[in-house]
């Protein structure tokens, strides 16, 4: 009802913005603005140099739109993708300069495509569920179609009527209804693919002043036949149950959580935001009546601010679900999504600080806002604070959280499944100290756009073992992954936050429960950072509390980053062969090194990694054993990175807990061959008592002992507990409390 | 005779040094222009804060000086590391400010050790073969006495004279006679152990006043009784065959080639130059008449430019022999060195260059003077050139060469044995680019100072792995390692220079030939550096030309650094074992990840490091092998790196030649994933000719071909040679000749 009044103003508004070009994500007053304050925005100033740079080689040397034939990474790819953002760069360069060469050479490439595309069947590949024409999937198509809808703005005006009407009529019309009619699944669905369709389509429908085109793109496809059960090459169902909206504004009602979290994860949202906020620029200066940036409480502020509290201390995104390491804050649609919500309100000055770190501005007028303000005024860093973030439409379907103290960084991850590109683990952490990763996320089995490697897409090993549970570090029951990794089934449920508090400068707790991935079987994770003066760096402490009504195997692996130094346990490597752990679920990728039972009360093991010391302390029990892998096995063509894990292995029925502490120490310097504190503190950690309801635990460095006390069944922080044990008397307020006692 | 007459003249000109102090690496005429100066200093002063604030903190926590008990890292050790070198600080804190609190810090300490060491015992570890008193080995006691040494000068006249004769009687003379008439093995001998040695008793022979020590320093022990086949911890020799002489001047004669090159690698000689050049400080202020800078023709100032010369582009030292990676021009004996020789001599705008981007100084008179420098002019990044390097006293026993083209870097080892601390890697090589390691020289097994890691001593694979021949990049011969690993054969024979020419911008050649190392077998190595406006980097062409009596098996090992991406001989790693390649000689440390024939007329084998892409294409004959391997079989305590090698395989009698290129190229991103070049560009390598006398050979990318020709049994520059092969003429000028040819 709303959406159709919004329609009905449009045409009695829009008259304006229907003749004054460029329209989209520039406008006549942001170039003039520009091209009169160029000296007072350097950074903007350097940026249009170096484009200016790069186009004028490549005007030089001729255009070149081959035939489509090659996948990602390869020739014709490569040349397509270079060509759509030459047309977006030379078509800005033609607005900020108003030199008529940038305009020519838009055009005459356009009109190289414009007699090609009609001639061309869909991309010989044929190796996506939506194969597109110029590329091997329509996703890319669509990444040509927004860039050079702004390029098509931008020459608006140089271009004839006639020269218009034919690029329209035997290019942009069939190209856009080639990605969605043509295409349904690839148009019509909530996810990120969809989201580039649906603002490809609707870039160009407003450069074109199509209302039919912006239609379908802002609402979707009215009858898209899909069938439910379809997947896409990920693994990712087409349709999710009991969404059956499409178009722009549905993606922005359901690809994000109240707060701004994807469910993809940070890497994909990085992805996605791209259209998001270019189609929505777009629809600000053309449409301001749609008030795009206020849909949903403002919802993309809320999106790009999460994203950029979701790096690590190096500014690269939490490498969760399938992401490719690496991909930071630095990423150009990120410094896009910076300056753009910088220009909407400058009263941010976080994102200030940000686009400071960036050292790089957007190739537009929010670029040049943001350019101008960095000239003026002197940042500091951005500030990132620790936060949980509800996962879901309503923010209720698990989370992920973050906590933070002096430096170092956990990473929680008990969202639902991550769509297609989701991976089956559960109640799994990654931690971080200021020098780097110091428990690892595998990430993603891909190198994006390598052709070397299966033409950039992801690998085998993707699916068999990089989305395997025991690829996480989380708990594994019998050597099987949480759901059987089946999608469907994890898609059906979602852990539970139990607490978070980040409330007590020298202690933030994080705490959830699944009950779900394992039949029969209930988890729970307390997770704790805790700093002590006793303790240069804070600890990591981790609780994994398991119920099960059958005896199970219990393996909780540690994927820590660095060199084997030395464990408690005397256990030595397999010297003359290797074989995998098991064969299914991803151990079948692991080689074992070793495998030892546990001795005396406590395992300890040290690794040297970002030239510093690391040292796990945990809980024995009888009979359990601690097993030291590489991934690698099963890898026929040397794709996985040979990662070394630790693995804690238990058989237990019933109540059983995991109880370690993560200790980072010291450090080395290779150049001085100095080193600091190479062993660990911690002498002993102990469970003095653990049942359904209630965990006691300490540990000691010698001189002093901490009491951890947990309330685990009930999450009331005013609730007052006492437990008796033997002798002592256990008494606290609230989820936790933490004591030290002088020894 | 000539050592006589300089002791003569000794005793008439030294008395004014003799009352005056400081006076060994201070004197008092640099105290007063430090204190005159600081302000136009700053780099020193900067340092000098830092100093008295580490000084100050440690003042106020008290003086520790423990019973020895400690292996390399542990607490004991550790504890009389920090002691002597805070003395030295301490002591020159004192001159610098003349705070009284400094000297009488260094005098207490002085104190407690003098209390203590008349008590103890030898070291109670036992572990070396001349094991020290204070430290696990004599070598660290010497440490302590240069540093020691130094201090005690710098207080001199702050103590009493009884104070003096108490710490001379209990603690000095006792300590110094320790490190010499105690342990000959240790003192006399020319190893870096007895320079440190020799510098400790010389420089405290100094501060005392002491010629009887100083005779000793200066010329070593006359009689020490050593048996000539008795070897120290690492496998050397304590005598070498024709090297009778000992002390501090025999160590200048006979440590160095002409050149200033030092046997065992420049990750010793940095560690070695430190105490050649502390004590030659010393003697330089306080017996000017030695004239110890213009010794054999300066040869204290050629070593330490062929040290600085003997790094990789990121300034880290070429890790040949028994070298841990990651020392660098940074380190604190470099800076020394640098500072020391540019006062000396500040004609040498390169050591200005150096300190510039050491970004510190050395806290003496020197790093002063340096600072002053620094801050008055701007430097420009200083030059290494491409050069050879005589090995041995007479620069005739083999030696190294650097080519350098473009950033690109290669280190050719064609050297004597590298004594106890040298590898079996005659006509190996190691490659860089501007992004680091490319093919890399394993280095040594061992963490220095690591005490998890057996006490920071070299670990049992050292000699097992990191020695061996198949772990350096050159060809193996039926699975053993050059000389069968004896160092008492290698020693006996060297490599001989064939060529070596840099004078030509575009090619730049090296090559050597070795007939000893393994018995009946010829080898030459020919590495050439190429560089082409077709190719984005230089070309690193490699031709290994062997010639065997028997029929042998050969192993040519490539230790790429980086990510197998693809090979053209389709070879599926291991699904579900691993063993090693072989039982002996490394090869048990290998496990052996696939093993295929090479098919069709090349190899071609592709991988991804430092962001970049790199390939080796080389030639096959029927029946040759690739092997892939992993560096980490028969390794119980996890001390192996878990390094990839390709390994070349072939079986032949007779004449046989190996024939690659390794091409650098292209690069990617992981934040824009912008991927380029990921493919070589060369199509194909041939072998046209290949006898006793001649190479004939070209590599083509499809566009060119480049023609070889090379004569290898001549090395006459100007002798001109011509080879007919079918109907083909091929002649050419000089030892090699590369000609393009456009397809």
């Amino acid at each position: 009802m709303i959406r159709i009044l919004i329609l009905l103003v449009f045409f009695s508004c829009s008259k304006a913005s229907l003749t004054q070009r460029p329209s989209l994500t520039l406008t006549k007053e942001g170039i003039e603005k520009i091209k009169a304050g160029l000296d007072t925005a350097p950074l903007f100033k350097k940026q249009l140099e170096l484009v200016q740079k790069e186009v004028d080689t490549h005007i030089a040397n001729g255009i070149d739109v081959p035939i489509p034939r090659d996948m990602a990474g390869g020739y014709t790819h490569q040349q397509h993708k270079v060509n759509y953002k030459l047309m977006y760069k030379a078509g800005n360069l033609y607005q900020f300069t108003g030199d008529e060469k940038y305009a020519a050479f838009v055009k005459e490439m356009m009109m190289e495509y414009a007699d090609m595309y009609p001639k061309i069947p869909i991309h010989p590949t044929q190796r996506s569920y939506a194969t597109g024409k110029i590329f091997w999937q329509c996703l890319n198509d669509a990444n040509w179609l927004v860039f050079t809808s702004q390029a098509y703005d931008c020459i608006y005006d140089y271009l004839s009527e006639s020269e218009r009407e034919h690029l329209e009529k035997d290019l942009f019309v069939p190209f856009a209804d080639f990605l969605s009619i043509d295409n349904p699944k690839f148009f019509n669905r909530i996810h990120n693919h969809s989201t580039w369709a649906n603002a490809a389509v609707g870039l160009m429908a407003l450069a074109m002043n199509n209302d039919t085109l912006l239609q379908k793109a802002l609402y979707g496809l009215e009858n898209d036949g899909i069938d439910p059960n379809e997947v896409d090459n990920d693994g990712g169902y087409i349709k999710k149950d009991g969404t059956r909206q499409a178009g722009f504004l549905a993606q922005l009602d359901y690809s994000f959580s109240p707060e701004g979290y994807f469910s993809e994860g940070p890497y994909y949202q990085r992805y996605a935001i791209f259209p998001f906020l270019v189609f929505s620029h777009a629809i600000h200066n053309k449409r301001p009546d749609l008030k795009i940036f206020e849909y949903r409480e403002s919802i993309l502020k809320k999106a790009t601010n999460t994203m950029l509290e979701l790096t690590d201390p190096n500014g690269q995104f939490f490498p969760i679900n399938d992401s490719q390491k690496g991909m930071s804050y630095k990423a150009f649609e990120i410094i896009t999504a910076v300056d753009l919500m910088y220009m909407l309100d400058n009263s941010q000055d976080d994102l200030l600080s940000w686009a400071e770190l960036q050292d790089e501005v957007a190739f537009n007028e929010a670029g040049f806002i943001t350019a101008q303000k960095l000239a003026e005024i002197k940042t500091t860093p951005p500030i990132k604070k620790s936060k949980v973030y509800g996962d879901g439409i309503d923010g209720n379907k698990g989370g992920i959280a973050v906590l933070r103290l002096d430096e170092t960084e956990l990473l929680f991850k008990f969202s639902s499944h991550g769509m297609g590109h989701g991976h089956f683990d559960r109640l799994s952490y990654s931690f971080y100290d200021k020098s780097g990763e110091v428990l690892q996320d595998y990430g993603a089995v891909r190198w994006v756009n390598v052709d070397q490697k299966a033409g950039g897409r992801y690998l085998p090993e993707n699916n068999s073992f990089g989305k395997q549970t025991i690829a996480h570090n989380t708990i594994v029951i019998n050597q099987a992954s949480q759901y059987k990794a089946s999608v469907k089934k994890a898609e059906e449920t979602y852990p539970e936050l139990y607490c978070f508090d980040n409330t007590n400068p020298q202690t933030q707790i994080v705490s959830a429960i699944e009950k779900e991935a394992y039949s029969g079987v209930n988890q729970q994770r307390v997770l704790i950072l805790h700093t002590d003066e006793e303790f240069d760096d804070p600890l990591m402490i981790d609780f994994f509390i398991c119920n099960s009504e059958n005896e199970v195997t219990y393996n909780l692996p540690l994927w820590f980053k660095g060199h084997h130094m030395q464990g408690n346990f005397d256990c030595s490597k397999n010297l003359t062969e290797l074989k995998p752990i098991g064969d299914s679920y991803g151990y079948q990728h692991i080689w074992q090194e070793s495998i030892c039972p546990t001795e005396g009360d406590n395992y300890q093991f040290n690794w040297f990694g970002n030239e510093r010391f690391y040292t796990v302390t945990g809980v024995n029990e009888d009979g359990d054993n601690i097993i030291m892998g590489r991934a690698g096995a099963n890898d026929p063509n040397f794709n996985l990175r040979p990662d070394p894990v630790m693995i804690h292995e238990r058989k237990s029925r019933g109540h059983s807990i995991f109880y370690n502490i993560i200790e980072s120490h010291g450090r080395y310097n290779r150049t001085t061959e100095v080193l600091k504190d190479p062993y660990a503190q911690i002498k002993s950690v102990n469970i003095i008592h653990s049942e359904e309801n209630y965990v006691i635990a300490n540990f000691s460095n010698g001189n002093s002992t901490w009491e951890i006390c947990l309330s685990t069944n009930n999450n009331n922080p005013e609730r007052n507990h006492e437990v008796s044990v033997g002798k002592s008397l256990y008494a606290w307020q609230g989820i936790y409390n933490i004591k030290k006692i002088k020894n």
